[in-house]
């Protein structure tokens, strides 16, 4: 049975003592460009960075001490491992997190630093598939998929639940989408709180799979992707795609141009460093021409490769 | 005569009404990095995006009508020029600015933006005194200086009284130093609430002058600059000087490899924009070992040449 508006009300309850309750921020210039009313749900300052870490922590909070025992497992190259492992020390349990070898080093030392055991594996689907499940054969584990489970999309919907919750008002609200987590976790909080706030995803144009599964009603597999947005590379699942063709109304693309400017926009009003992927949003705000409205904005996080940008003043 | 603990008390309930009262951020991250337990005084997030703004609007209020009647002047290449626009402005004066051509697009922008206007000048001390000579001749605008001000060290030193006013048991506090206007104001309102906590000021080694002349005892001149932290290019007047040498502890000069380390360190932790001269201060602090101390760092702004870090993603 899919996940409700009564599963993040729980959710938020439970996670309540472990995550931050993200401050929503406004600005006068970003709405100026943006030609909305923008209120920012800053998950950037979430613990581990980013909105991930609601999900991991309803899911590992969720499980029984019997449930818990052996720890939890997922592959992950991003943000996921970090919150996942994060997530299982707060609880007191092993985390086995699979990453392929190609993962930036700064992630991997984030998700050591949280005490996690780190399996590399090839950067293929099938490599993740078939480590995670040897990893999980000799620990005994249990998975926690990064958003194919319901526990992690109720918790992730707890970020727009509390954005609802101070901004009662909302015309429209917005989120990423990769594979679909948080865009559904954010429509079940929304549509829960506000029957009639319009429920909106942002995808990058070139990995716009779920913007395809959408308009043409059967889930359509990612493309190979080539966008900045490397949060949002991966497929709906059955699951996901369920929850947004009943709540989402559309789902807007925007070119990887639009990404950049948009990021570079924001951190020069706001001063906060707004990962790719949340700035996918911002770029979808502008391109629609919301004209005054207000809209709630989930910024997913703050994961951004400053090395790359850094190279420039060493 | 200099100005006071009085002045900067006075300054600070002066402005209330028009600056914000930026937030204390801290971060356990960064603290483990520091070695230390950080305050930061998050002037990013100041309106016009700098601590300049508290000095600039405590200049402009204190005018008379009659003062202010022509509006107010100064020449700036930076953050001041955007302060004193958008100060100017509240108080509906007009400001007027010199500014080199060489200027970035995006300050002249801003500066624009808040309605000043802007004379352009040629890159030199003597073209920058001798356009506002002519400006101020024309218009009868008084000047406001960005640091030489009693008015503008006054109001700079008010982000440290509300540091010290939520932190009142601070052991050191550092701010870092160019003409010496935010760090004279820092020390006059540190000192003022607790005699005993420990002034420091933090200087790029490629523009050490301050700290030159600190420990020579006299004021020695600014040498050509070569620096990232181009808030901090300017030599120290007696008037700051004076100030510093009364109540700074020490400057403590950083090389350029470390202020860009500490500047992507306090990105990648806090997820916040500061500049490069809030930078100094960092690598200042974490050069220090100043070992479990808790340490109140001036975040003097959030101005980043953007342009040149994005250019890698485009």
């Amino acid at each position: 049975m899919a996940p409700t508006f009564a599963d993040v009300q729980a959710a938020s309850h439970r996670i309540r003592p472990f995550v931050h309750r993200t401050p929503v921020l406004t600005s006068a210039a970003l709405d100026n460009w943006l030609g909305t009313r923008a209120y920012l749900k800053a998950e950037h300052l979430q613990r581990a960075g980013a909105f991930k870490y609601r999900g991991a922590t309803n899911a590992v909070q969720s499980l029984t001490d019997e449930e818990a025992k052996h720890g939890v497992a997922a592959h992950s190259s991003g943000n996921h491992a970090a919150a996942l492992a994060r997530a299982a020390a707060t609880r007191g349990i092993p985390a086995h997190v699979v990453m392929p070898e190609s993962v930036r080093a700064v992630k991997r030392a984030a998700v050591l630093a949280y005490g996690a055991t780190v399996t590399s594996c090839e950067n293929t689907p099938e490599s993740r598939a078939e480590t995670l499940a040897r990893v999980i054969e000799r620990t005994g584990a249990v998975e926690i998929h990064p958003f194919d489970n319901d526990a992690v999309i109720a918790g992730a919907g707890t970020a727009a639940l509390e954005l609802c919750d101070e901004h009662p008002d909302l015309d429209v609200i917005i989120a990423p989408v990769g594979g679909g987590g948080l865009l559904s976790g954010t429509a079940l909080a929304a549509h829960g709180r506000q029957s009639d706030v319009r429920v909106l995803g942002a995808e990058p144009l070139e990995a716009d799979d779920a913007a395809r599964s959408l308009s043409s009603g059967a889930r359509q597999p990612p493309l190979p992707p080539s966008t900045i947005a490397d949060g949002l590379l991966t497929g709906l699942s059955d699951r996901t795609f369920a929850i947004l063709r009943e709540h989402v109304d559309t789902i807007v693309t925007v070119d990887e141009p639009s990404i950049v400017e948009a990021m570079q926009t924001a951190w020069q009003f706001t001063k906060q460093l707004i990962e790719p992927s949340a700035a996918v949003a911002l770029a979808a705000v502008r391109s629609c021409e919301l004209d005054g409205s207000r809209v709630g904005i989930i910024v997913s996080g703050g994961n951004v490769d400053l090395d790359a940008m850094f190279a420039s003043l060493r």
